[in-house]
Formats: C-alpha cells, sequence, structure tokens
C-alpha cells in the first residue's frame, strides 16, 4: 500500500478520548497485514539511512511498530515506559500537557555511550513525550539520530518542540 | 542463541513490583538484537504449524513480541488493551487478581467469525489474563489457535485456568 492508502485505511472515531476530538485509530491499519506491513517497511526505509544501535520505542503504541523495526535493523529494542513499570534503575524525565505534567522512564543501562538511537511512536502531537524521549537518550550519552512516527497531527505543531531533532512522519493530517 | 542462553540473559530484579517478588525482567534480552530475533524466531517457529489469520498482542509487553510475529506471519495484529485505552467500540472480559478484579477490552470488529488467532504475551503467571484474551476471541467468534509466551512461571501454574487450549511457552522458571 502507498501512503494515500494507508492514511484512508485510518478509522476517525469521535469524540474519544474526550468530547470534541476526533481520533486516528490506528487499529483499522493494524489489522490489515499488508498496511501493516507496508508502514513497517516505509518507516523502515528512512531508518536504514542510519547506522542504528537501539531502536527505542514509546509505550505502549510505540511498541507496536518499534519491536519489527527493531528486530528488521538488527538493533536492541528498548522500551520507554510511564512511571513505575520498568523494574531496574531508571532515568526519568517530565513533560507539561495541556493540565498538569506527566514523565516517561528509561532504564539506565539501556543506553551505551555513543549509541545511535531511533524514538518510534505512533502519533507526533504536541510533540511534549517524544522531546522527552529524545532528552532520555542524551541523558545516557547516546544520539538520536532519528525521531520517526507513522502519524503527524500538523495542526499542533509538534516539531516546534523537536527543533533541531531529525523527524521523520509517514502520514500527515 | 539457544533457549539456555535466552534463560541466562533475562535479569532477576529483587523485591519487584513489591517486597519478596524476584521479577524477571527481559529488557535485558530485548536490548540485544540477537537474542531478541532468536526468541521471535522460536516463538513464530511454533505459530506457524498453524494457519493464523490473526495475532493478538496483550499491553503492553505481549505487543513487543506480538507486532514482529504478526507481520512475520502476514497476520493482522490486534492489541488488547487496558479498559478505556481503545477509542472505538469494545468487548471486554474480566479477570481475577490476588486482590480484586482486573479487564482487558479487544475492538468489537477485531475478529471475524471462524477468524484463526494466536494469543501472544511475554509471561504466563497466574493465566488470568491470558484466559480473559482467550474469551475475548470465544466472544468474537475467533479460533484461538495457540496462546504462547516467551516466560512461563511454573510455580504459579497459570496452565491451570488455561486447561483446553493449546499453550506453549518458551523459557520455563
Amino acid at each position: 500500500m502507498n501512503i494515500d492508502e494507508l492514511k484512508k485505511i485510518i478509522r476517525d472515531v469521535q469524540d474519544f478520548p474526550k468530547k470534541g476530538i476526533i481520533f486516528k485509530d490506528i487499529t483499522t491499519l493494524l489489522k490489515e497485514p499488508s498496511a501493516f506491513e507496508s508502514s513497517i517497511k516505509l518507516l523502515l526505509k528512512e531508518c536504514e539511512k542510519h547506522s542504528v544501535d537501539k531502536v527505542l520505542g514509546i509505550e505502549s503504541r510505540g511498541f507496536i511498530f518499534g519491536a519489527p523495526i527493531a528486530n528488521k535493523l538488527n538493533a536492541g529494542f528498548i522500551p520507554v515506559r510511564k512511571p513505575g513499570k520498568l523494574p531496574a534503575e531508571t532515568i526519568s524525565e517530565t513533560y507539561e500537557l495541556e493540565y498538569g505534567t506527566d514523565s516517561i522512564e528509561i532504564h539506565k543501562d539501556a543506553i551505551n555511550p555513543g549509541d545511535k538511537v531511533v524514538i518510534i511512536d505512533d502519533l507526533l502531537a504536541t510533540g511534549g513525550t517524544a522531546q522527552a524521549a529524545c532528552n532520555l537518550v542524551d541523558k545516557c550519552g547516546g544520539e538520536p539520530v532519528l525521531v520517526a512516527f507513522l502519524i503527524e497531527l500538523k495542526f499542533l505543531n509538534g516539531r516546534a518542540k523537536l527543533k533541531g531533532r531529525n523527524v521523520f512522519t509517514l502520514i500527515d493530517f
């Protein structure tokens, strides 16, 4: 499938997670083998422009694309998770939400100094989580070579928060 | 890597998530490309004994194995998630915990009647979540042909809850 076909297979769900929001539901893409395969392939193509040691997936939809891409790149897969989920020693990064703040964590020993890291998530919205993930990689001494998303919600201007980072998004809304 | 080598690369973390529990931490396996590749390959080998339409991954570590396996089988990937996370109409299944209950959800249109389904999670502990996932597939009219796990904690006897199901686990503790 090409990008236009992938775009069409993503379902709009009205009023989720709250009234007035139109949610881009990727489960309709995931359940269609050729659509899932094409989106992995197209994201992979971008990742292959770099030498990659680790692929970092952001919990939890980032795992769905991050894990197969790590495997295909022959890179390690690193889960970035919500607070309290990773069992060993972690490094944490806090980011701002519309109201309040949230945090994500990475294992302290997940990334070696100098590791070239691709960060993967399904959706670039306000960019807060991805920015925090880049900061985690920096703190570990790794190098974020690419931040890749399946979908970008352009009207939220998440790229502003990722200024200076190498950002790739497959499907724009 | 063979199963013994995979077993060794899984890290014990003391007192997680609470005092007295030794947690099997798979992040040390995931970050090692050859270990991640071997575990996917060995799970895949078991899945390939069946004709598979959908691979169902249980949130969130089940996504890490379920997504690459779905992709390699050329099957659809179906996320089973905690309540309130899936945007469209869902079917829910409740299961018992040590204290109280918990639920998981699947999209109502995720599985077609007659679909052959593999259920994947990282860990078979008490079996409650996997049993609930099997029940969700039944409710959708699908056929759970295999329930596959990376790790089984044998002393918790989770297989008792999955009686009558086709269960495969790669690494026993």
